[in-house]
């Protein structure tokens, strides 16, 4: 696997797309899984999801499934969702309440803090004390709930420290999930994470999305909205910018990045021609023409209208499929049909990540052909180079140390 | 191959599961097909399917097709269903009666026995003797039908001198087959395997099974009921106990094991509460309150009530997938719906089936995380235990050899 | 690779079919893209489809898709259908017109030449001249369009020499493409041209058409029949033999094979019952009683009939799975449902087609058992064998290039 993938990594060339392997090779989608998906911090989903001690809820990726439970002290924590005794996944349902997780099946049952509390007719020897469920790491992000599967998951620190009081701005923890919809895409993980962080395609691909977002305009008309923008910024929170993340992220330090981008002149919020759609969220009193970019690990992503936040993860299946999870939250109090129409709420992100869906999974079949070359990156996908720089740098480490 | 073999066998723990490479791995897949599947005897079918001359059926598993034929002496034989000039398959149809089995390719015939007895325009130094389809060992045990594809198969004769007087009492030769159903699991075979072989389960999983078989009970129990059913054995054969299974086998014998259980006190048969429901079988005349469990080669295993019988066959059909097939025999003179009801007599195995099957694939789920490791076995789990003896040191000694 | 394809040309043998391992192999799968659908010519489409500058369709197989299109100068290009930003397909539609081809995904443009047009947001030091789609070679043989994606394809220059009277007398240039078929088979490519290439199959599998080509009878029968179909031949080009195919082509030059082959006495095409089914072709005024099988590369061929044209394209999906395109050609001028009715005009060869799908994967089924070997060849399989022997000559080449 090492010479495999430190072949691929040196083919990268900075400014380029990716090398065809890194779409296609086994080992490579692996590694992946090891040096990515299991080192870094991913969205499980949040905290209103399981008010009550028992509630609990599973968050599958690849061959993983991770059960994330509200224990008798109200604290969260989260599981490796399979039996210590001949590995059967414990928890059957995707969400639910309960007191105990009792193994469908040999009746092993473990207590909200993943202990073994009953495993019948076992040797004497047998040691229910280090037989409890894999314990996997937890960590809130204002109400957001990560997991990550490492022993030293990287550090939180610096992103709480920069963005605890947008968290509160934004009221992170009275937040409600109105809805989430599964996309399920027929190509590599990387391509759709690639697409997510360039808006190169907007104008072309979203005409719902560029009807309101700045960000589909060319670079120079961007930085002109942006600046007029900005002057009214006030010293608010709102308006940080912090740039810590992919290949920017300090050492021991999960990489992050928040701003604020405006929308088109005169439009408000993520409705589909721009209007708001709920309830303001947290503190805020007044629509202010923007929405903020959240990001948090590799493949977490969060959109912040002043009146609703739209969460996009990405999870891999296999080398060629994966898939986007879209999660729509509005404040906890905001009542459906009364305050918000689901609809409304949903409808621009619905119809643009449908669109990247085919997008994507285009690319991917032209990706496929042994006509395919690294291609020249745009002045538009910025952001995208430093997520292709980040990961081939992670790659390369991971290979040397294998 | 061998590395990879030799460095799985390694980790095995007797009292633990498996490690992970062994329910994923092609390799070992591929080593499993040649080493098991193709060395040792597996049940294709009972004389009654095939009562006259012409009479056939195919047996399938992983890449495999078999026919079983009975010739015009009315002997029994098995041919690869493998044309030998283009490869085609010679026989399409499950089951029929035919006189020639003429390939649809070309038109290449095969008369009974195997013989090639017509092939067109082919040279003149082409020899039809030479070209018959490939002959497979053909074995019966009773009236059950087992081929086994190694040029030298494992000896039937340690079972055949210790069981034939169980196959007269329980009338082998004088069965039909009442109902077949096939079980797809998406999981390895092994897994379904060890599923079968131990009844840890059965009480939290199978709550029909565990109201009528004593064996659903904790050992300490299950023992004392046994003790109290075998007071009335008489020194008749029915009560014998054999144990020359998996590991337990002399060198060169297939593997078999027979022993009787009792059902729960005032039970009678297999019927979905404990009663019976087809005539008795050979030379029975009165239910006696058990059940004897009895096992041939590694994937076929018979369980024989007065009144029924009956036999699971497990075959792979992939890596990660596997064919559990359930046969029903009752007393060739039995009348369907005169002397027995389809439903009665199915319905136990079948409910029990289909909460295996899923059991079995939540297993695999499990197996794949990356969390899972080999865990340990109960007390309940001893079968099992000699099953994965034997199957480790079966590679092991297969990939010593490669 | 080199190894595990060295070893396996190693075990040919001539006269017998081709090992296992050539059915199975990934490597050779991926060998065989390289070294012979990459190398030879393929059947596009015909020229009618696009008669128009700016008309286009696409050709795809395996993992590839190339656009043919009619420039504004009127002559015919090839394209890979991959954008040379980030991969995408950039044309979508199977079919269609357009004056120019737009990236689905950031709107880069191309024209007709396939040169870059237009891609916004760029560094100034992008060349557009060096980013155009990459040329595939294209030539026209008659009006039917071959594709090659070698650098240097094999030189048409002897077929044409020797066939252009043909191409005159069937009026290549002056047909047009009434109906086309594509059937899936289950089965390694090389299973489904092997079927193609010999008749011996014909009788036993194909009633229809045995009742209608004498190619069908046994050797002697055929031979005798021929002779007496040739006896008319006055110097025609029509009946012409080219025998330049496969292991007969000359180095450098595409294999060619061209020749005409009697119906049965009375008939004269390839109508269901051997009658007329449309307008005669080209400057043919008369039945004459036969056809003519005419092929170009390893991969396409034509039965022509006085009245109308059926070509049959091979391209693999997979290893385990291809295609077959059958494709029926009539008189340009011909008018459907006045001229011929579509169903007379295919009637033959979709149930001669559908028949060979059902026998090719069986064959793959039997191919698939460790107990097939390779069979020997009949004396009717002699066009086949030049297949074999062509296709290990070519794939130890490669090989030995690696």
């Amino acid at each position: 696997m090492r010479n495999t993938v430190l072949e691929a990594t040196s083919t990268y060339a900075p400014g380029y797309t990716l090398d065809q392997v890194f779409y296609q090779s086994p080992e490579i989608y692996t590694l992946e899984i090891k040096s990515i998906f299991s080192k870094h911090w991913q969205y499980a989903g949040h905290i209103s999801e399981i008010p009550n001690p028992g509630d609990f809820f599973t968050f599958e990726f690849d061959r993983e499934s991770i059960i994330i439970v509200r224990t008798k002290s109200g604290t969260i924590k989260a599981h490796a969702n399979v039996c210590r005794h001949r590995g059967s996944q414990v928890c059957l349902e995707k969400k639910g309440s309960t007191q105990l997780f009792t193994c469908p099946y040999h009746a092993w049952s473990y207590d909200l803090e993943g202990s073994l509390v009953s495993a019948h007719a076992m040797p004497d020897d047998f040691d229910k004390n280090k037989n409890g469920l894999t314990p996997i790491n937890v960590a809130l992000v204002g109400g957001f709930i990560f997991i990550c599967l490492a022993k030293t998951p990287p550090s939180l620190e610096n992103l709480r420290r920069d963005l605890s009081g947008v968290f509160e701005l934004f009221g992170f923890e009275h937040l409600k999930l109105a809805h989430k919809e599964t996309y399920s895409i027929d190509a590599n993980w990387k391509l759709a994470v690639e697409n997510y962080q360039e808006c190169y395609h907007c104008a072309p691909s979203h005409k719902e999305f560029a009807k309101v977002h700045a960000m589909a305009r060319l670079p120079e008309e961007f930085q002109s909205l942006k600046s007029a923008y900005l002057k009214q910024t006030n010293g608010s929170v709102k308006f940080q910018e912090f740039n810590c993340y992919f290949d920017l992220a300090p050492p021991g330090q999960e990489g992050y990045q928040y701003g604020r981008n405006p929308l088109l002149p005169g439009l408000i919020s993520g409705g589909i021609n721009g209007q708001g759609v709920a309830p303001f969220l947290g503190e805020i009193s007044d629509y202010d023409g923007g929405a903020s970019e959240f990001m948090v690990g590799p493949t977490m992503f969060f959109l912040m209208y002043d009146d609703h936040i739209v969460g996009y993860r990405f999870t891999p299946s296999g080398r060629r499929q994966c898939k986007c999870d879209v999660f729509w939250f509005v404040h906890e109090k905001a009542t459906k049909s009364v305050d918000y129409l689901l609809e409304e709420l949903t409808q621009l992100w619905d119809v643009t990540t449908l669109a990247d869906k085919k997008i994507v999974s285009d690319n991917q079949k032209g990706v496929d052909s042994q006509f395919y070359c690294p291609g020249r990156l745009s002045t538009m996908e910025s952001f995208e180079q430093h997520f292709l720089d980040w990961y081939i740098m992670t790659l390369k480490s991971a290979a040397l140390q294998t």
